[in-house]
C-alpha cells in the first residue's frame, strides 16, 4: 500500500468515525456546536491521536483546540480548521480540514521529518451555537468586544456566550490571551472542502487557494404602488416587479462584464403584498457581491446606481441598505507557490483559484503568512448530510501540504 | 335641496349606519359575513327601509335577501349587489350596490313612476365566511353541486355551508329553487365601487360596464440550480432567477403589444431557498391574466412559449400550471346603451369600460340581460377600512341607472 492509499484510509476512518453517534446530536446529519458533549467528545477524539503522536495538547481559554510538537510559542508552521458543523451539517465539512492536519503530523512522523507543527481547531467557525460565524477566530484575533462576549452573543435560549463559556469550565475572562496561540507561526494553512463545483467541474483533484473574496450583503427594495391586477390598465400600474427584474438580468450582466472572478447574485426575491391578483408595490432583492480583488464594490456601485435609474424611469422608489461587509483576504504569495510546486509534484490535476466562502483564515491571515487547500466536493454541496468528498483527495491534500510545509520551513 | 343632494345624503346615512357597531363585527374595519349577527342586521336594515317602500321582502333558501314591488316572478327590471365584505373590508364594496338600489326605489316612488323592480343582495359575494367567490349567485345560477354544499365548502373551523345554513334557519335542500328568483327578470344592472383607478385619474364621476373579464390564474415555475453564492463563478450557474426575471418583463411588453385592454400581472414572486448566499435553485412567479376578448388566452399561450424558450437557453426547467380559469362576460348592448344615454342626460364625465374585476353579474348576465355601473372610489383602494367612495358619485349612479331601467321598460 503507498503512502496516498494508507493516508486515505486513515482519513476516511477518522472522518467516519466522527461521523458517529458519540460524535453528533443528530442521527440524520452532523450537528455539533461549541460547549455540547458531542463537540466535547470531538475534542477528545483528536486531542488522543495527538498525544500518540507524541504532541503537547492544550486549549485557548475559550475552548478553541491546539497540537504542537513544539513548547507554547516556539516556532512552528499551522495546520488546521475547524470542528464545529453546520445544524444540519455534513461529515467533511471543517472536520476534514482538522483530519488532514492529523495525516500531514502522522506523515511527518513517518518519514521521520521533525518538522515543527502546530495544529489548531477553532472553536464556532458555522456560528450554529452563538449565531456568529468565525467566533473562534475572531476571538483570537480580538475582532471581538468583551461586551459582545458577555451581552451581545448569546445561544438560541438567551443564555450569553460568556455564562456558557463559563459553564462549559473555560476562563472567557482570559480571551485576550487566545491571540499568544498564533505566537511563534511561521505560516498556516486550512485545507477545506471546496464548497463549489469548479474543481469536480474541471476535473481538477485540489484547489490551491491565493484570495479568499471579501463581499457586500444587502437589499435592494423597490417601492411602487399595489393596484388590483384586473382592475387596472397596463398603463395605469407603478410596478415595482418590473425595475426589479430589470436589476436581476443586469447584475448578472454587470458581473459577467467586470470579470475578474467576480461574482453577484440575488438569492432572496420577494414582492410585496405578494398576491397573485395584486400588482406588485414592493419588491427586495437581496444583493451578495464577492469578489478578491474589490471589483464587487465596483458592481455594488454600478448595479445601485442602474437599480435607481431604472426605478426613476417607472415613478418607482429605490433604496440599498447594505447588511454587511467583509475585506477580501490576499494569502501569502510564498506559500501559494509553495503549494502549486507541491502539486505539480504530485502529479495530479489541479488549479489556482479563489476562495468565495469565508474561512478562519481571513483572520488568521492577519497576524500569519497564510494560504488553503481545497479538496472537491460532490457537486458542490454542502451544509447538507449530502455533502461528499473523496479521502483520497483529502490524502492528495495531505501530502502537498506536507511538501509545501517542509519547503517552507527549508528542510 | 335637489334630486342629487338629497340622495347623495341619503346615501351617506345609510353607508355610515352600516359601518356602525351593529353592522361589522370589528372596529377596525367592515367584517361581515353571512350567518354572523352583523350580517342578519344588515339584511335587516334593508329588510325593512323597503318595506317602508311598500315592497315585499324575502330571502331564497340560503339567504339571499330579495325585494320587489311586485309578485314574486312578475316581470321586473332587477338592480343589487352584495352586503356581505372582505375580511378586513371597507364600507363600498358591495354595501354601495345595494344601498344604491334602495336610492333607485326611492326615486322611482318619489318620482311617481311605477316600475316593477326586484332588488337582490347576494349572499356571501367575497367568500370571506366560505372561502368561495361569488357563493350565492352560483348557487342561483347552479354553479355548484349539492356534494359541494354538503360536503366541500365549510367554514374556517370546518363546518360545512350547509350544516351552517341549516343552524342559521335556512333550507339549504331546497338550494336549487333559488334561480327561480331570476324568473321574470327583463334587465339586471349591478352598481359598484371600480377597485381601481382609471376614473378616478381619467377624472370620470361614472363608469358604465360593458364587458366583464375573463381571467387565467397560474404559476410559472423554473428549476435551476441552487449553488453557493461565493463558490460559485458566473459561468458555472443555472440560475432560476434569469428566466425568471425575463419572464416578468416580457410579460408586460406582451400584454401592451396584444393590447385591447389586456393585463398581465406576476403578483408572487419567489425564489428558493431564498437565502442571501445561495443562487436562485427555483423561482415560481404567479400569473394573473384577464381580457374582455380573450386575448389573456394569447397571452397565457405567448409568455409560456417564450419562458419555456428562456429556460431552454439556459438550462432551466420550466412548467406551467393553472389555478383557475373564468371565461369573459360580455353585457347586454342595449342595457349599455340606456347607461350610455343616461350619463349623457346627467350631464356628468362617464367612461364606457371593462371590470377587470369579478362580480356577482357575471352569474347573473347566463340568465337575464346586464350591465354595471361603477362608481370611482380613492386611489383604487378596496378590500381594506382605508376604501373611500363619494355619496354624491352614488347618486349620480342611482339616477343613471334609473333613467336607463325607465328606458328600457319603455316607460
Amino acid at each position: 500500500m503507498g503512502d496516498r492509499e494508507r493516508s486515505a484510509a486513515r482519513i476516511e476512518h477518522d472522518v467516519q468515525t466522527l461521523a458517529g453517534p458519540d460524535y453528533t446530536a443528530s442521527a440524520d446529519a452532523i450537528c455539533r456546536y461549541a460547549y455540547t458533549d458531542v463537540y466535547r467528545n470531538t475534542l477528545g477524539y483528536f486531542t488522543e491521536r495527538f498525544r500518540e503522536l507524541g504532541y503537547e495538547v492544550w486549549q485557548d481559554p475559550v475552548g478553541t483546540l491546539v497540537a504542537s510538537n513544539r513548547p507554547r510559542g516556539a516556532k512552528a508552521f499551522g495546520i488546521g480548521s475547524h470542528c464545529d458543523s453546520n445544524r444540519n451539517g455534513g461529515k467533511w465539512d471543517g472536520t476534514l480540514g482538522v483530519v488532514v492536519a492529523l495525516e500531514v503530523a502522522r506523515l511527518a512522523k513517518e518519514q521521520g521529518l521533525d518538522l515543527p507543527l502546530r495544529v489548531i481547531s477553532f472553536l464556532e467557525e458555522e456560528g450554529s451555537g452563538f449565531g456568529q460565524m468565525l467566533l473562534g477566530s475572531r476571538i483570537m484575533l480580538q475582532r471581538v468586544t468583551e461586551e459582545d462576549l458577555r451581552e451581545r452573543i448569546h445561544d438560541e435560549d438567551g443564555q450569553s456566550f460568556w455564562e456558557s463559556a463559563c459553564a462549559a469550565g473555560y476562563e472567557p475572562e482570559r480571551w485576550q490571551e487566545s491571540i499568544h496561540e498564533l505566537d511563534g507561526l511561521v505560516g498556516w494553512i486550512e485545507t477545506h472542502i471546496e464548497q463549489g463545483r469548479v474543481l469536480q467541474d474541471t476535473g481538477n483533484r485540489l484547489g490551491v487557494v491565493e484570495a479568499i473574496a471579501g463581499y457586500v450583503h444587502g437589499d435592494l427594495r423597490f417601492a411602487g404602488r399595489a393596484d388590483h391586477a384586473g382592475a387596472t390598465p397596463m398603463g395605469f400600474r407603478v410596478d415595482a416587479a418590473i425595475p426589479g427584474a430589470e436589476t436581476i438580468l443586469e447584475l448578472e450582466r454587470l458581473a459577467r462584464e467586470i470579470g475578474d472572478g467576480v461574482v453577484g447574485t440575488a438569492g432572496e426575491v420577494e414582492t410585496s403584498p405578494s398576491l397573485i391578483n395584486v400588482v406588485p408595490g414592493g419588491m427586495r432583492v437581496s444583493l451578495d457581491l464577492r469578489s478578491v480583488t474589490g471589483g464587487h464594490l465596483e458592481l455594488r456601485d454600478r448595479i445601485v446606481a442602474y437599480a435607481e435609474e431604472r426605478g426613476r424611469a417607472r415613478d418607482v422608489g429605490v433604496t440599498w441598505t447594505e447588511r454587511q461587509r467583509l475585506p477580501e483576504t490576499p494569502l501569502d504569495r510564498a506559500i501559494v507557490e509553495a503549494l502549486v510546486t507541491g502539486a505539480e509534484a504530485a502529479g495530479e490535476p489541479f488549479r489556482v483559484m479563489p476562495s468565495g466562502a469565508a474561512h478562519d483564515t481571513m483572520c488568521v491571515a492577519d497576524r500569519v503568512p497564510s494560504a488553503m487547500v481545497f479538496v472537491p466536493c460532490k457537486d458542490g454541496l454542502s451544509h447538507t448530510p449530502l455533502e461528499d468528498a473523496r479521502p483520497e483527495d483529502g490524502a492528495l491534500a495531505a501530502e502537498v501540504v506536507l511538501a509545501a510545509i517542509a519547503q517552507r520551513l527549508g528542510s
